[in-house]
């Protein structure tokens, strides 16, 4: 079982995934919204690379929309990319076609992997006991931002590594460094070193991000199936 | 609150769902299968009308693919029309895409109606709360069998109207009469005097039948979302 890491969606290359299970992270906030909503009883994502697709299949299928562009929630959405909008009154039992700019885009780039999984901080110890049962060659997917490496997807990347005992090349070690330095204080990193952090407590977010900390708050691994991301079930 | 109850699918004029809320029956077997499949967890079932548009919905949402022709299991489906196959080990945290003759028929008869909900004898009590609950003006639609009559979809559009008190209509007292003459042993009328039913005693079906005349197994009812069928949860 080797354990590879990149740090932005834009370095997959569709010959890296064949094979392997690919772990998508992003932090701010994709990532942990998707866990979030799934948590709460969200029956299945639908993960689309524009608002239009997304409206069509809220129109076909009567998914609430939801997500962002620019960090804001679309016009005519019903949920932006918040995870603290996701709550079980408004989530259990809905589809929600979904669309951001980063998070979506690293879930397209790993589209030819045998199986796709979902991380954040938030279910990041049932992340780990689900590779460690499979026991196969795993890509985690950073993100990022616009391109740029983020570092709390790092960080996030970092823990799954360390858990698993995966350490070996540079981008593995240097990875599980930036979780030994930044584990105990996981929120103050993302609100003062990330710089996609920062930009959130501008707009406003800074609770998404003290959210997003949580460390192993659910128990609980979304996966593809199809397009769609679901909750991990005993039959899956 | 007026209530009307028309004994085929093909019976359905749009103008005649307009503005009401259409209950579909299809007792042996969609409806009952369709409570059952959510009942017991399945996320969402996609009604299609064939079996193509079935399977490509499974490939891009990764649905269960179920359904019938003749009766029967459609090739390479994962489950058939049997509410006995869709048990939760099978079915929990997924979704369906699902073609039938006559019940997938019925329901998009009804595709202009304000609302659509399923009934079945399984799940007959719930409906009739709804009902009560909305006040609104009610369309029973039986689907029948190949545009004939199916005499358990009657008796069970009889047992909601007779639960309502909605008599009054030449076509509602009769079936509330025909509820009443079979209420005491609905299994035996549906395996001794529903054309349909003798078929599938034939086919081998005969606990399908059985498991059809459960009162009241569920307090659950499937409701159209989009052109999707959902549990009704308290946010619908």
């Amino acid at each position: 079982m080797r354990v590879d890491i990149v740090l932005t969606a834009q370095s997959v290359k569709p010959e890296s995934v064949r094979g392997k299970i690919c772990v998508v992270i992003d932090v701010l906030r994709a990532s942990t919204t998707i866990v979030t909503a799934l948590a709460n009883g969200c029956a299945a994502v639908f993960p689309t690379e524009t608002p239009e697709e997304a409206r069509e299949i809220a129109r076909r299928w009567g998914a609430l929309l939801g997500g962002e562009r620019e960090g804001l929630r679309i016009e005519g959405f019903d949920l932006g990319n918040s995870p603290l909008e996701y709550v079980p009154e408004k989530v259990r039992g809905r589809m929600i076609a979904f669309t951001t700019t980063n998070g979506t885009r690293a879930m397209r780039a790993c589209a030819a992997s045998d199986a796709l999984v979902i991380a954040s901080f938030l279910n990041g110890r049932e992340v780990t006991r689900l590779l460690q049962e499979k026991q196969k060659d795993t890509l985690i997917v950073c993100a990022g931002t616009r391109g740029e490496p983020s570092l709390e997807d790092i960080v996030c990347g970092g823990m799954l590594i360390d858990s698993l005992g995966a350490k070996g090349m540079p981008e593995t070690e240097r990875a599980v460094a930036l979780w030994n330095e930044h584990r105990n204080n996981l929120a103050a990193m993302m609100k003062t070193d990330s710089l996609h952090g920062r930009t959130l407590v501008q707009l406003g977010f800074e609770r998404d991000i003290d959210f997003a900390a949580g460390l192993n708050e659910f128990d609980m691994v979304p996966v593809r199936r199809g397009d769609a991301i679901v909750r991990r079930e005993d039959h899956g």
